[in-house]
């Protein structure tokens, strides 16, 4: 169900060749009666930032967060494309609005793929007609643009979660160059919960804060990470805090699915960092643990190999004591006070061969704590990434 | 020659079975006469550095500058070892310094190797008179020491550089977990050349900034990294800018021949940044592109993907304006005003495809300038790195 999940909303998704492969590549997510919803989106950091991030964010600001539609295609990012990458997207709302009944304001639009090249906006534009026309509030409806907006994903990213009174469901995409803020992920959460659009975005800042801003797979952010979220207001008004709690677990939910089918990769981490001086400290040695080509090298090939990430936290900018560190693997301490701890070395690895693991740091300063999630770095990055074309 | 080229240093190198393979693994560089010379070093920025070099740190800092000898060995970093490594880099000064007439603050020492192994002590003490007796100051006993400080190097790095009235000799070890700011690499220069501490810390220091801490392998910054300098003064006082010039020249060939000899590299890449607002943004877009596994992984395929690079610039926190950037490969412009620029892709493929490549980047917003050396990652790297034992 996920994007169709919540009352008010139908959904779609079509090859429109974009994708040489003719894989699907264009989805819809849109209101059911054609009004305008409560919106709210969280974008790149990215100073290259993509047309459609440009457009996306600008129409949330012209109509003070309300949209009917997101219109996301994959197979071209639309980035660094110039003023003709530009007007291509925001012809590709006007068209979409144009079929819906929609200012074009009143829609968003996403883009996913290699970067450069210029969006085909001829065939995005044969697309319209079927897809608007199919959009249907079914799980199939749902699935289909869950399916269209994959790229080096192995499969689609759905979550529902039921709240009291209200629904969060999901989609997302993203597969590397995924990053603390943002990331080539694209999202789109929608609820029926009753709120403003006040309410919707701080919930939405909240969750992508503490889940997808916390998940690294190679430390690079990409020019068109976009969360968006659309409430269509039909369900019950949320108890205070409920409705950033639900959108927390589904975001966190898809940060997790995220990480597992990174490309290439085999085994996803939780990096915990606690007594650290400061949260904030916490957050820069788990996200340089994270990061480290080594400590991921390492991780793929399961050796508990803690001098590197002693050494990553030594390094990382956060207040640090050798003779106070503490580094445990799944709770088997491999390092104490900054030295060898005697313990089960293959215990050790027989924790890091999972294809989900814990390694915790523990820095004896204070109270600060952080988790990050990264994953391995093995041949199949390097077999997806090393070449383009 | 390299560290015995200037006139008055002995050096020598040998296997005290701390390597289980029984390759050569300690090495001496000594003063001829066995007095104290004029020292200077400069240590890695981690804040888990190694014992030894929080030994050679104080030792530097009591003697105020001096030194007669510097012992390395490789197969062990003698770091995360707590007291009992800090008391076996000790003892190994002390024992040195008997047997070469030096007060024990007048020793230098360099671990390189595995983190969190104890230093086997009774072996590396065990091979210090054949060590010290074979001392010599020709090409031989230079090349020895240079073989011996080698882990997973597949060759020796050695330089000499003669200026006028003096000369300058270097020998280094690195080759994988080398970042700005030093990385598991260990330097030691030998030169003649007439100077006081000061001077010859300040050469050192201006040589290593633009040469070693430009230069990045992985991103990574070990516990261990160390360059240290020592001058007998038995050559002509240089003339004002002379020493630094002619050290920054052996640090700029030995930073090329560790990039070169990376773990799994197979192509070395200077990355220019240009037009930066300024020489620190300049140096934080270069970075934040050598460091790059994107970008790495397409220099590793040869990949002319200018996007990431784009993308790469535009997150790295350094001015920037989509329209203004321009990318070049070797003098190739492929990106132009943020977007595609009309070029032979095959052409950028060709000059990709090099074992030495150029990626040259204008921000088009000042006269800010840095370059810095990086190298590709592909399947050796991970080979290499995925497991220690």
């Amino acid at each position: 169900m996920s994007v169709t999940a919540a009352r008010g909303f139908v959904a779609n998704g079509l090859s429109c060749n974009i994708k040489a492969s003719g894989a699907a590549d264009l989805a819809l997510v849109a209101s059911e009666s054609g009004a305008a919803y409560v919106a709210a989106g969280t974008f790149t950091t990215n100073k290259a930032a993509a047309a459609p991030v440009q457009v996306s964010r600008a129409h949330l600001q012209t109509s003070g967060g309300r949209a009917g539609a997101v219109i996301l295609n994959s197979g071209c990012a639309n980035a660094a494309t110039g003023a003709a990458g530009l007007a291509a997207a925001r012809q590709t709302c006007a068209a979409l609005g144009a079929r819906l009944g929609l200012d074009p304001s009143h829609v968003l639009v996403c883009s996913t793929g290699l970067i450069g090249d210029q969006l085909p906006l001829d065939r995005l534009l044969s697309g319209l007609d079927d897809l608007v026309e199919g959009r249907r509030a079914s799980r199939d409806g749902a699935a289909a643009a869950a399916r269209a907006i994959m790229t080096t994903d192995t499969h689609e990213k759905e979550v529902v979660v039921e709240a009291d009174g209200f629904v969060v469901g999901a989609m997302a995409k993203g597969a590397g160059m995924i990053a603390p803020n943002m990331a080539t992920m694209l999202a789109v959460l929608t609820t029926d919960a009753a709120c403003v659009a006040e309410e919707l975005a701080a919930a939405l800042r909240g969750a992508v804060a503490v889940t997808f801003n916390e998940l690294t797979v190679d430390g690079c952010t990409s020019t068109n990470d976009t969360v968006l979220a659309l409430s269509s207001g039909l369900g019950a008004r949320p108890a205070p805090g409920a409705l950033g709690e639900a959108m927390t677990e589904v975001c966190g939910a898809l940060a997790m699915a995220l990480a597992e089918d990174a490309e290439g990769t085999t085994r996803v981490a939780r990096i915990i960092v606690r007594g650290a001086s400061s949260n904030e400290d916490a957050r820069r040695a788990a996200r340089r643990v994270a990061e480290s080509n080594l400590v991921k090298t390492s991780l793929y090939g399961a050796d508990p190999y803690w001098g590197r990430i002693l050494s990553e936290l030594g390094s990382s900018g956060a207040d640090f004591e050798l003779e106070r560190a503490e580094i445990a693997y799944g709770g088997i301490v491999a390092c104490r006070g900054g030295a060898e701890a005697a313990h089960d070395r293959s215990e050790a690895a027989a924790h890091l061969s999972g294809r989900v693991v814990e390694i915790t740091c523990d820095l004896g300063l204070g109270v600060g704590e952080a988790a990050v999630l990264t994953c391995d770095l093995g041949h199949g990055y390097i077999d997806e990434n090393m070449r383009t074309s």
